[in-house]
């Protein structure tokens, strides 16, 4: 039995299936209950956060299944009894999923996605929920950071390597929705279609007896088109052997290590003074928001950013949580939390002015609101009656978040830490 | 395609492949080569670093493979060319790996991983490697902190919801080898056989009538040897009426938020002025180690960690690297590091005084030392001629960190920021 071979079924908290039992035999499993994912707060001084997960997530709650081996450690282990263990081999969600879009912008206490159906049926999904939407949303809101930073120069995705193997190809995904260029990592390319890229490490080039012959072997091998990491002994020495190999027509050099401000300089004047003018620069190496944002002025073509990205830049989760909101019609609320916390289900629109730009987000508690001309309803149905209905593909999701960061105040953009861009009005039942 | 059907043989790196493809072309890929994995440094203030994951890479080291599927993908993007196909079809690691136990302690410089072999076969690994080793070391670092913390109080680890939903059974594994006493996440139960807990969420005392009724629930359906969760209204009258509806012998009660400390104190009279004398107090909401530290002299008896411990408490990323060190018995090194790198296949011993105190870390560079009565050889064969030899079980390892911090001296179980706990000595070639 290994990890690879365990289903998302099984990747869960134990507390939601002995309150499956528990709820089976008290005959409170089929009340009709509202759960809601938001965050109470966002990540100290972020002025947005970034949906982005839910694609995937609804793939996995359609393929949501306890196998007999995963049945029968339960019922051995004592987690489950009979009558929950049966329930479980039957389970299959037939409730109703709706919530924010991929690539939508979301504020402290934003629905962003509304399960309803069963309580039991609901329950058994928070923490697969919980888990998709903390990890991506958390990494989109770096990147999207990151894309704001690097002013429209392309940002490769290049962390796989500094989260887990499989956080990571979660993680490329977040990052190219997001804006990100592309990823190295090949899984994310051929699961979601992102375009991937990677040349050579420093490795391949200690690998050889020199560094024209490791520049020579990889340009043999991929062409000019490539990219020569130039960085392995000495920058201006790297520079002028790889020019020397692949002649002006190279398509780039990275530079890995050291201060990119003088390097980038440095490389570009060598570079042109060699004829490679067309040839670019990439620079990686605890690349984050902010040293991108400090190398706008320098002649740097694309970035490449790893670990920050991966680990959402200080703030690897997105504090999401997954909160009973309804029971047959009632609002409920835990006593204890704050103020903002409403019970019933929640609609939400974001207000906007004639112009394009938005000035709040209304969260109606109970009741569908009479919207204006530049409302937009920021709700979409994700699953009816248990069927899977189309989502958006992860390009339109992408082109959907650059036009919501278009539409928020300039301030929102601001990479210092601030209010959230817009405001939340959350309006109770009257 | 879904992630979950993908071999990990495909969350790589594009460059370790095109470094295949150029490798083989020219002649390089049957070099024989050795790769170490260590960090430069430990997190800012860290004074150890914990070895964590080795057992589950060693695993998927042994399954990896490249499927025909995931071949014919990489044809198509064109990323290998025909002999690297061939190559990767026929791919199985042949060579030797060894490195520290799991439950070991590391600090800058440490080797605590040694790959030799082909290059080829060597450096399609590299990013699998690491992310398995950079995710288990930062949980479990963090994870090592808490329980020094907790005084030998047990802790749960209740985090999977707070990181990606593969990761969080790695974090559960990790925790549990650093001393905490058990997860709440199930996949981890099952495949690692760590001991699982887990009773109800605020979401099912709302779901029904009133308090009494989810309490009274719960206990006929786990028993009184279960936690009833107190703080969904109010915690005294949860208390109460968790005591009348369980009687005295209730297990335990959990408080999920407010004032931890002020709480805790209240609770235990208010318990034992009900006669729940043996009644235990879990807190859990947003602990750390600074938290769980500060509740030192409360009356807890267990602690839920969440949040902190799945993200390595500020440090998500171990910041390991995968470097080639030496090449047909060549000692290679990039220039531009800093002058602790040393090129060679290293040998690591540690250093006690008689009393068992760790005193040094001693890494010699080409050459195994002579070592004294005192010294321990740090390293192990995990894998021999491509043969995967039997691994310490989890329990082995967690037993093996708990001696491992009993031997350092006590300065580096501070939890203040500070140098490492033992100096590192590098011993280069002669």
């Amino acid at each position: 039995m290994t990890v690879e071979t365990i289903a998302p079924a099984l990747m869960t908290d134990q507390y939601e299936l002995t309150m499956v039992s528990a709820a089976l035999r008290d005959g409170t499993a089929d009340r009709h209950c509202v759960f809601e994912v938001f965050a109470r707060r966002l990540p100290t001084g972020r002025r947005y956060g970034v949906v982005a997960g839910t694609g995937r997530l609804i793939e996995l709650i359609r393929d949501f299944r306890f196998e007999p081996g995963e049945i029968e450690f339960l019922r051995s282990a004592g987690i489950v009894d009979d009558a929950a263990a049966t329930w479980l081999s039957g389970y299959r969600f037939s409730g109703e999923i709706e919530g924010y879009g991929e690539g939508e912008l979301f504020f402290p206490g934003s629905p962003i996605l509304t399960v309803t159906g069963k309580f039991a049926e609901c329950v058994v999904l928070e923490t697969l929920i919980l888990s998709v939407l903390n990890h991506d949303c958390a990494i989109a809101a770096a990147a999207a950071r990151m894309v704001t930073a690097a002013r429209g120069r392309p940002i490769i995705e290049m962390g796989s390597r500094r989260t887990h193997e499989h956080a990571a190809v979660a993680a490329a995904r977040a990052a190219y929705l997001a804006g990100f260029a592309s990823t190295s990592n090949l899984a994310a390319g051929r699961a979601y279609g992102i375009p991937t890229t990677g040349t050579s490490a420093h490795a391949f080039t200690l690998l050889h007896d020199d560094e024209p012959a490791a520049f020579a072997s990889q340009v043999a091998a991929l062409g000019k088109n490539t990219t020569l990491l130039v960085d392995t002994y000495d920058i201006s020495q790297g520079i002028r052997n790889a020019i020397a190999v692949a002649g002006p027509d190279l398509r780039a050099v990275r530079i890995d290590s050291g201060d990119l401000s003088v390097l980038a300089q440095q490389s570009r004047e060598l570079l042109d003074s060699l004829g490679a003018t067309e040839t670019k620069i990439i620079v990686s190496g605890d690349m984050d928001e902010y040293s991108i944002a400090t190398l706008a002025a320098e002649p740097v073509d694309i970035y490449g950013a790893g670990t920050a990205v991966v680990t959402g830049s200080g703030a690897p989760t997105a504090s999401l949580v997954y909160k009973l909101v309804e029971v047959d019609g009632r609002p409920v609320v835990k006593r204890s939390e704050n103020k903002a916390t409403v019970g019933g289900r929640k609609t939400a629109i974001r207000r906007h002015k004639p112009t394009g730009t938005a000035t709040e987000e209304i969260i109606y508690s109970q009741g569908v609101p009479d919207h204006q001309t530049n409302d937009r309803l920021l709700q979409r149905t994700y699953v009816a009656g248990g069927e899977v209905l189309d989502t958006p593909s992860l390009a339109e999701s992408r082109e959907h978040l650059r036009q919501n960061l278009i539409s928020i105040p300039w301030e929102g953009l601001k990479l210092s830490a601030g209010d959230p861009a817009i405001p939340v009005v959350i309006v109770p039942t009257a």
